[in-house]
Formats: C-alpha cells, structure tokens, sequence
C-alpha cells in the first residue's frame, strides 16, 4: 500500500494491520518537493513499517525532472511517478492490489476540481480500480479526514503533518481550505458529503451508461452502425456508442465537440463527414456511420 | 411571459418582439418584497408593455404572508406564488406556454445550491418543462447575464436594475457574489460554463434512465416486481424502478433513505420487508417485490 505518513495513510495501515490483514508491503514515494522534510517522511514510514514488521519500499520521484522533460504538470507528474513505483512494488513482489489511503475530503476536492474542469461532471476517484494489470482500491473515500485524525488521535498514533501527496497543488489547497470552507458556511450544509455522494451517483450513471450500451444492437455485419437503430436512441447513449466506436476504431484524443459533430451525423447534418484527428472521416453513408481512412 | 423588469427579462421581450413573436402577454408579479421599488418595477413593466403594444398582467404576490401561513421558505413561497399567477394568466388568455428569462447565470447558481444540498446532483432548471397543463420554456438557459446587458447596452434599451425575483434570497446572492468568484478565481476557469453544462448532462442522463426504464419487463401479471429481473440490473436503474413503482402504489415522500432500503430488498435484506412512509410495507416474498397495506 502506499503510504506517505500522513494521518490518511498511518490511519489505513494501522486499521489493516488491526484487522489482520496480512501480506502488506509499506510502499512510499518520497516526491523530492519537500527538502529536508521529504527525507523526515520517509525516515518516519520506514520506521513505522519497521514498528509493525511489514517490508518497506522507499523510492525516489524526480517530479520536477519530470515536468521539465515531459511538460507535465506537477499534477500529472507526481501521479505518474507513483503509477510507476507502485507498479515497480507490485512486480517485486508479485502483487496486484495497490491500497491507497485517499479520503472524503480528498473526494471532494478532486469532484469539485473535476466539476470546475468542465469535462467530467461530478465524476471522482473510483473506490475499486484496475489499471493494467493493477487494481487500485480506495477504502477510506467515504471516510473523512477529521474521523481518520481523530481515531489516530484516541489511539496516540503519530504522523506526519503535511506529509500528503496534495501538498504541492495550490489548486487543491485553495478548494480544500477556501472554497469548501465558504460553500459551507454559505449553505450551512457539508459540501464534502454533498460532493462525495455526487461521486457514487456519477459512478452509478456510468455503470447505467456502460449496461445501456450492452442492450442495445448497433453493428451490422460489416461492424459499421445503423443509423436507423441510434437516431432513436437518447443523446447520452448516442454519445457513448459513437466514443466506443471511434476508440475502438483507433480514434485517440476524443474530445467533447467531436462527439457532438458525431452525434449531428445522426441527426442528418449536412455534409455528412466529420474530420478525425489524425486524417480520415467518420462518414454517413446508405443508413450507415463508419470510418474512412485518408 | 414573466418579465420582472430586470435585464434579463426586459432582454428576452424585446428580442422576441424583435423576431416577430405574436401574442406575447407581459405577466408582471409584485413580489411585495422590496417596498416602493417594487412598486416602481411594476410601472416599469407597465410602460414597457405598452411601448411594445403587448397585453400586460400585473398581480401582487403576498409572498411575506405565504411565509407565514404556509410555512414556506422565502424562496418557495415566492415560487409558488409565481407559479399559481402564471396559471392564473394563462387561464384567462386560454395560453399554456409561460417563457421565463432565466440565464446561464441562474442556471448556474440553481445546479451549485442543489448540488450544496446534496440530493440532486448537477439538476439544474429545465429549459422545456411541463407543470401540469403549462408548459415553461428557458430560452436564456445557457446565455449569459453579461451578454443580454452587453445587448441592452448597445440597443440603449433600458432595464430595473435589481429587479430580480432571485433578489431576496441571501444565499443565491452570496452563491453569485462570493463562490462563485471564488471558484473562478482559483480554477482559472469559467464555473458558470461548467455549471450550465453539468446540468445538461444531468438533464441527458435523466433521459437516458427514462430510457432504460422503459427497455426492461419487470412487472409479473399481477403488478409485482420481479426480483430475478431487477437483480442484475445497475444500481441506479433499480433505485428508479422502485421509485417508479413506490410512487405508482400511491408512496409519497420518497427520500434516499427509502429508496436504499428498497434496493437492498433485491440484495436479500433481512427482514424482507421494508417500512413505507403513511403505513404498510414494500415486502419481497417468493421473488416478488411488492407494497403491502397495513
């Protein structure tokens, strides 16, 4: 499991080695943003993971290396360089299952950041999670920091403050410690708990939306689409057949007006092309939609 | 159409009588809320009807006693009170559409406070929506405020400042004025654009569960629901089949929490059985789910 020694992670991995869970191996990235106080995190977990007789993995991320070489954001970047250490961890060790210890609140802010994107609607970080051969699980995403700290709290535990993998994106800070603050006390009501059940119901219209798809025949033999059949079918569905379609047709960089321009072909727009990145045509033709390569 | 005298309004009659729209009745609602202003916004609106050569209603709403009487919110009660005009004023003129003037702007204030109270995702207001026999439309749904005044300004049209019926509510105010701002400020981006199109995301989605509710048989002959049915289907189209289903045996006050309870009925909750709001119980028996009265 990852840990940073934060409060979020000393928390995870001192309830599982609680609830017995065995096999645990204390991953920690050690993201070289911090100074001298990147090098106390990483002395804490190890001595931690020594505490509670777990094996201890302690790699090193050149973040700002990367964002430098790969024009990534420190964003992107620091989520890169942990992707890669996990999945170095989880080759050494033969395991599959990455635990990570993100919390409501860290819900939250990522919901509300996805929200102000414009391009994700509420979607959030997913409780259970395969990518690749790695599958990521999430069991604190209802939890809030607040119970987490207080637990360690009762409990005399230790950790790191600041120790969080958010630290360096201002943006979050500025949601976590300004916007939800005053979106609270404007509403009198938990934005957190608002925006994390927002969450799980974009999590369940995906599931609809991916079951949708299953029920409905689209292809004809040759694997183009019937026109006929999608025109009736609703907008949203529509949009998501048509992204499958153009992914699996090799498509890359699926953006929002494509789709759109996708979903007017239906509608009889007029011509009856519209150009793929990359060259080529997602063309109407005789009751069909297909690709045509340049 | 409501016309407030506000810029929005005055926006929306003018462009309409610009593009020859016929048989427009200016409804005015004195809110009673905001003292001689309001007085000066309905003599406004008078003048403005009359330089149109448009019929002109004027009604006073008793907002502060409907408060009282009916212990509803500010914000309800003004509602209701339009809402029972505009019925009130299509009656008379034997018309069912109402348009309203609601922006980019409302709607975006309209999808953060429900998405703050946390029971209704990103719904935002609909721009064809059917109340009984009226029909409202929003044709400004996804233009902004800044536009229709930048409109005005350049035609030397001439508008109530202030004259808006979202002007009592405090909390819509400090929404527009402080989070919203707020949020914009930190993201770099544009919440309103993102807000307007969550909604219509929602709004899509909404379509695509009507949809998905009408693709399956779950009803037996006698009415019941079929659990081996609803078993596989996700979990967001059970919990509208069984509000659907709730609802059609007469259920009202339907929460989260009753619909929960309800799915897990299908997951074999024990007791199979769960309390119904008003008396009786949704009960599952022999792979039936169905309400039994008390």
């Amino acid at each position: 499991m990852g840990v940073s020694g934060g409060a979020d992670s000393v928390a995870l991995i001192r309830i599982l080695v609680e609830e017995r869970f065995a096999n645990l191996i204390v991953c920690h990235l050690d993201h070289q943003l911090r100074g001298r106080a990147s090098a106390g995190d990483a002395k804490f977990v190890k001595s931690l993971a020594a505490e509670l007789g777990l094996a201890c993995e302690v790699g090193q991320a050149e973040v700002a290396k990367r964002m430098e070489d790969e024009k990534e954001s420190m964003e992107t970047a620091a989520r890169n360089a942990r992707h890669a250490f996990f999945a170095q961890c989880a080759a050494k060790y033969g395991c599959t299952k990455i635990l990570l210890a993100h919390h409501a609140d860290d819900q939250a802010e990522t919901v509300l950041w996805n929200l102000l994107r414009g391009s994700h609607g509420l979607k959030g970080m997913q409780a259970e999670q395969k990518i690749g051969a790695l599958e990521f699980h999430r069991p604190l995403l209802e939890i809030r920091r607040a119970e987490l700290v207080a637990w360690l709290h009762s409990n005399k535990h230790r950790w790191r403050e600041d120790a969080s993998n958010a630290q360096p994106i201002a943006i979050r800070n500025r949601l976590r410690n300004e916007a939800l603050p005053l979106l609270a006390e404007i509403s009198a009501r938990d934005p957190v708990a608002a925006l994390v059940r927002g969450a799980k119901e974009a999590a369940e219209s995906e599931a609809l939306m991916r079951w949708a798809t299953s029920q409905v025949q689209v292809h004809d033999p040759q694997g183009r689409l019937h026109v006929r059949v999608l025109e009736h079918l609703p907008r949203a569905l529509q949009r998501a057949i048509l992204a499958d379609f153009l992914k699996a047709g090799g498509v890359v960089n699926l953006n929002k007006e494509l789709l759109e321009n996708a979903v007017s072909l239906l509608q009889g727009a007029s011509p009856p092309a519209v150009n793929l990145p990359g060259g080529g045509w997602l063309r109407r033709r005789a009751a069909r939609v297909f690709i045509e390569r340049a």
